[in-house]
């Protein structure tokens, strides 16, 4: 039995939110489990879900190793399948197997630094199965901590493009490590790619790497870069990960503005092009705002990584995985603000600075760091 | 040469809007093309988009046959496709075929009375394609005018509901022209339908043809009701006529409300079940809000005939066509609350009326009476 401390998440049903350590047991693995010693865990949005939405950080009871914050009651009232029940939080990391069950893919993978997606990364150990789990060969557990989440949903969405038939998407917020990673992806696969970001630095960064189309919603004359560039590209699809306010009606507007100037006769329903937007994140909590501006012809969607990868076959999948595992320090590579041990991660300081998920400003949790 | 008046809707680039009777001269029709006397069309809220979205009707100037208005300037912008360009308005109706090309689907036509759909019914005469032409039998122009816009959309929303494998959906404003016939094709057809209305007097009619799911949005359980009866049937699917505002929303949030007390563990992403609406008008312009309250498994999309149709192939299209042509008087049956001359419609008391776009007050314009 190998104990270790392990970052629960628990939600009363009146609104008081508990982030605390807590020593778990791990039970010997069985059958395709392995035990893994974390080594480095980063922390995503997607991860950040279940810590800190609707939370007062600032007015939060800070003590080593614990946070006790109130979540908005109305928030908190939405979430009553949560409610007295500590959830596991870290979606994926990267260590090295200390135990391994009997079956021959958990055997395997004995003693090898891995990936994996235990759903429970911010902790001493992990358990996780084997057939998710990315032997790491000689990487290091930084360079395989961000081998799931960013690299399959790059993959996810132009895989996605793929299958709908279109060469050319838009991204926004597109500076990201996920970003960057769609640019070298875009590049590799020949589809075109218009990338939205807010300041110059970013636009300078993504043109670095070697994006060709980049706009920048600071400056006055976005919409009509916007509008130039989906000419340029043909990009009827986009992904974003903001969600709230107005950046895939913004997109849809411009897309609509390249179609209706391509028609020759005026239509009171728009055009005939069909304009899709994902909404793949909630960087931004306020309501989405679709206006009347673009006919009927536009569909907008969430896009989540389960439910994509769900809908892949065995093929596919090695495919996607193997593809990760031969790119991970270059079309896969991530970089990070800081690295935090498990307490930390929960000081003021710490999580008052990645709960703003600023582009570009990624933590690493090192557990035994 | 047949010569009759014609209704034009014309937008100068300053946001001028002018609606108004002008002479026309038809040639005589050609090919597989009909003259049709018109004898009734009905004023659809897809036939007022060109006529008075964004226009200030209050302050018009109103003579004999036109009506100047101001449309508001930045709207009138978006629009520049139409500027000066004289647009005919109505898209349906019914009368007398009084001359026809020399095609075999034209001669064929000669002398009967025809539903059509010219997309410039208001007037007089229209020149029609005979292979959209219903013919009537004995039925009256008023009974055949309103048989393609609203029963195709009717019976496409339940063809499109079975594509994508649903059972039952949701209809919003349902009282509708429209609502009532998709009662009755979905109690033909076993399809589920919740039906949201706004009125007692509303739910009263539907229940009256039979509905047995009927939510009422002024009632103060309204949420709670419609989270029920989306419960009752399974309906994840819905089709909203209003856009703007929150009905999309309120329907995501009561579907997810439902998939959510299905699952027995908790998912910071939401439930796994798929929710969609369509948008298929807007009488409400604001904008659409969707709240971040449903996870990422959400559709909305624009949903309109023309495109639909084109998806359908001919087998299907004749099937729908007969069904309607069948159910004229029954399924498919239109009411109105007024009928209005050519010059009458143009009149401040009846455009300001008709313009509400209220449910179960339909115009219809009869340009001989």
């Amino acid at each position: 039995m190998t104990t270790g401390r392990q970052l629960k998440s628990t939600l009363t049903s009146d609104g008081t939110l508990t982030l605390a350590l807590e020593e778990k047991e791990f039970p010997a693995p069985t059958g395709n489990q392995v035990l893994v010693k974390m080594e480095a865990a980063p922390i995503n949005p997607s991860d950040l879900a279940l810590m800190i939405t609707g939370v007062d950080l600032e007015n939060a009871d800070y003590s080593p190793g614990k946070i006790v914050a109130q979540m908005d009651p109305r928030m908190a009232a939405t979430q009553a399948a949560r409610h007295d029940k500590p959830q596991t939080v870290g979606n994926e990391g990267a260590g090295t197997v200390i135990a391994a069950g009997d079956g021959e893919m958990a055997q395997a993978l004995m003693g090898q630094r891995v990936s994996c997606v235990p759903g429970h990364a911010y902790g001493e150990y992990a358990l996780a199965d084997a057939m998710m789990c990315l032997p790491l060969g000689d990487h290091s557990a930084e360079e395989g901590a961000s081998s799931f989440v960013n690299p399959l949903t790059a993959l996810g969405f132009v895989e996605t493009a793929k299958r709908e038939g279109h060469d050319a998407i838009i991204h926004a917020a597109a500076a990201s490590n996920l970003g960057q990673m769609l640019n070298r992806i875009c590049q590799e696969d020949g589809m075109g790619l218009v990338n939205i970001v807010r300041k110059q630095e970013q636009v300078d960064l993504l043109k670095g790497i070697g994006a060709s189309q980049v706009v920048n919603s600071s400056e006055d004359d976005f919409e009509k870069q916007l509008a130039s560039a989906i000419s340029d590209t043909g990009a009827y699809l986009g992904y974003d990960p903001i969600g709230g306010g107005k950046t895939t009606d913004t997109c849809l507007r411009a897309m609509e503005r390249v179609a209706a100037s391509k028609m020759t006769e005026y239509s009171r329903y728009g055009s005939n092009q069909a304009k899709k937007m994902y909404i793949y994140g909630r960087l931004d909590l306020s309501p989405t705002i679709l206006t009347p501006s673009y006919g009927f012809g536009w569909t907008v969607s969430g896009w989540l990584l389960t439910p994509f990868l769900g809908s892949c076959d065995m093929e596919t999948m090695m495919r996607l995985r193997q593809r990760v595992q031969q790119g991970l320090t270059t079309t896969f590579a991530s970089s990070y603000k800081e690295r935090v041990g498990l307490e930390e991660m929960l000081t003021k300081d710490a999580i008052m600075d990645y709960a703003q998920m600023k582009t570009g400003e990624k933590y690493l949790v090192t557990p035994h760091g």
